[in-house]
């Protein structure tokens, strides 16, 4: 046999059991957040025609994997789950009971440059509201957000929310040139990262005027309360376009917010909160966790141009994006989300002579909702089944040895005390759901 | 705004809403059924070298969707999740504990002919036991196959079950040429489709001489019970190498199903069982499916040369696969698994004199785990804001008022009868759940 060298791809990962399991609680604990408050699931396919694909895309069409496939077709693994979703919001418009509130858990594909906690396959958790163009959509994003995160643990964090329109008409009291808006969406997305120095160089090079620059950055920068900063705003931006728009969305915004319960420590105005992505038309936000240092965890906002893309006409679109990768990295690092490391309740040692009454017993705990692995190894000794046992983490390990089953018994040990005792097998499951704490 | 047309490629499918209600129902009662037999999760990437994923795949290379990517690696989609096991038994061989019973559900691709019910992305809920070489692990294979059948409702499914040595032997005992025993279980895996004539024809056209092609098909073709048709092939097989030994395996298989405590009427020996997969080398099984008439809708068997081959020694392996996308059609077709076409339990209308009063409800609601869409079209008259919800198939909504609510009650209305009542606030969520039926 010619051996090949098992390798994965570079930016790549496995999922092994005990991972597997902390992201399936994730996700199972995201998807109960969104029903809870009334989002649809929808699923499409990882492979869409490039066409489809490179709608929004721009200079981002390089971190795409695409191909011709068998057919001669253009085709690509899909890069996120918004140009899917504006697909199905053009090719599903007849069945689609707008507002629409979908949400979609999916892996997704970006030829990007691995580096630690980034990877080329990776999973983002979204939920969008399209057909809205209400705060109170945006409002809700955000109240989903702070749940989900909560859920998991990370209550922490603090949803920092900003206005494009606000942006840019700080950018243009400023003296930057409107067009010239995006370059300094950019820019200020970065401030954490690199400071308002290198986004001063940034900025300028761009072309911005150094004082403009210069101007941009301390007013994003202003600290305060967010009513302070929605009142510096509004003194400001009184005659510049967009400026007092957006103001006012933002006021509305907060209002609805706080009428939805959302705990007042877990979010605020923050004028230097940009977010890189191009698409957004309104209310931009990021969730970040500060304590532990962490950074920002999610993000979303409004993106009005973009889900009518494939329909000719703007369809106004606000929604939220959880990365399950950066948060699974969160979690563990600091573990705030433990979960067990097997979902294996017990483990019924299997013996030759026994092993129909090993079966009927694990057939019993199962309908009784515990989750039971039978020995599939009858020719090992006791001491190497239970070995095996242990080594998977399982807790309980029943043990039907011949002279006990005679008398209606069995042993019942304990894997991480070693303490055995001796249970009746009429009340077997009690015992062990009892055992197990439920 | 330059419109594309939004279109999906051939072969592939969006889930939408109703469609991922039930995807998800039957995926949680798979993975409830495998956790329940002590299955561990495990997932891996899409994309695999493409020296991986032809380990195995002979004539099937034609079906992947590969391509070289911007590194220039030759890669691909997987093409089944068997491949990837192997990868990821021969990377983590420390970190994993054999026997390794790992299920994995998971989307695979292959660019076959689009037709009905057959798909060029389709889930794949595999369940596999790799290191054992004992029947009890096919057997547990079987018993698992049949839980998980039973637990989505198709109780009248039977999993017939063959053994690869068994058919070789029967071919050689007809006078085939060693060699072409591939072909033949080729050939036999159609007889339900093509009828003996058209299995006749193939072995012929294969090479098999006429007399021997027949005596391959009568033999294969006897009808009787599993004790009958294990005796039959006793008798008949005893000189022919493999026969005995299979014959044996198999008694021995029956007898541990029996153990496990799967009636009798779910399982048969079938000796024209062939599946159409090379690399199964021991029992092989498929469950079918014939009131009402469906036919295979999952399969099995064991396969040690194939996971080993990363590792360059054999390792021993038996599973069972269930295809979701066929499943989801009869279980669709027949009504068998019935998922209600929303999660949603209750609307709160949004009125804008009352919103924060509405949000406080929903709140409390979700709080009691109802799962609780809130309006956020409060500019629009609550008959239409009802309309939406009925449209949804949410079964009840409340109506918060600001008369009633200065009382503290609100209305509540079951959407599907028109019923009306008034509720006191208080006991809201108690009163819903009633409702409900919970």
């Amino acid at each position: 046999m010619s051996v090949r060298k098992p390798q994965i791809l570079k930016g790549f990962r496995d999922y092994m059991p005990e991972q597997k399991y902390l992201r399936d609680a994730v996700a199972a604990t995201f998807r109960e957040v969104f029903a809870r408050h009334g989002f649809q699931p929808l699923d499409t396919p990882a492979l869409e025609y490039m066409e489809i694909l490179t709608g929004k895309a721009g200079e981002n069409e390089k971190l795409m994997y695409h191909f011709a496939d068998q057919g001669e077709r253009e085709i690509g693994l899909r890069y996120d789950l918004t140009v899917p979703l504006a697909r199905v919001v053009a090719m599903h418009q007849n069945e689609i009971v707008m507002p629409f509130k979908r949400y979609h858990m999916a892996p997704v594909w970006r030829a990007e440059k691995p580096q630690r906690g980034r990877f080329r396959e990776f999973w983002q958790c979204d939920a969008d509201i399209v057909g809205s163009t209400s705060m109170l959509a945006d409002a809700e994003g955000i109240s989903v957000l702070v749940d989900a995160l909560h859920a998991i643990g990370m209550t922490s964090a603090v949803v920092h929310i900003n206005h494009r329109k606000l942006l840019k008409a700080m950018a243009i009291l400023a003296g930057v040139e409107e067009e010239n808006a995006a370059t300094v969406y950019r820019a200020i997305d970065k401030l954490a990262k690199i400071g308002p120095d290198g986004v001063q160089a940034e900025l300028e090079r761009a072309g911005i005027p150094a004082g403009s620059a210069r101007q941009v950055i301390d007013l994003v920068s202003t600290q305060g309360t967010s009513a302070e900063l929605l009142d510096l705003a509004d003194a400001k931006l009184a005659a510049i376009p967009g400026g007092p728009e957006a103001v006012a969305e933002l006021r509305e915004l907060m209002r609805f917010i706080g009428s939805l319960g959302v705990p007042h420590n877990a979010y605020t105005i923050d004028l230097s909160l940009a977010r890189g992505i191009d698409y957004y038309t309104g209310p931009v936000y990021e969730a970040i966790v500060d304590e532990p240092k962490v950074g920002s965890v999610a993000g979303g906002g409004r993106y009005d141009g973009l889900v009518g893309m494939f329909l000719g006409r703007d369809v106004p679109a606000t929604g939220i994006s959880l990365g399950m990768e950066r948060i699974l990295e969160v979690l563990q690092e600091f573990d705030l989300f433990p979960v067990p490391p097997t979902t294996t309740d017990v483990f019924v040692v299997s013996l030759p002579d026994t092993l129909a009454d090993a079966a009927h017993i694990a057939r019993e705990l199962r309908k009784h909702g515990i989750n039971t692995d039978q020995s599939i190894q009858p020719n090992r000794s006791i001491g190497d089944q239970l070995k095996y046992a242990d080594r998977l983490h399982i807790p309980l390990a029943v043990i039907p040895g011949s002279a006990e089953l005679a008398e209606g018994k069995v042993s019942v040990k304990d894997l991480a005390s070693g303490e055995q005792r001796t249970v009746d097998i009429a009340v077997l499951w009690e015992d062990i759901v009892r055992s197990l704490g439920r």
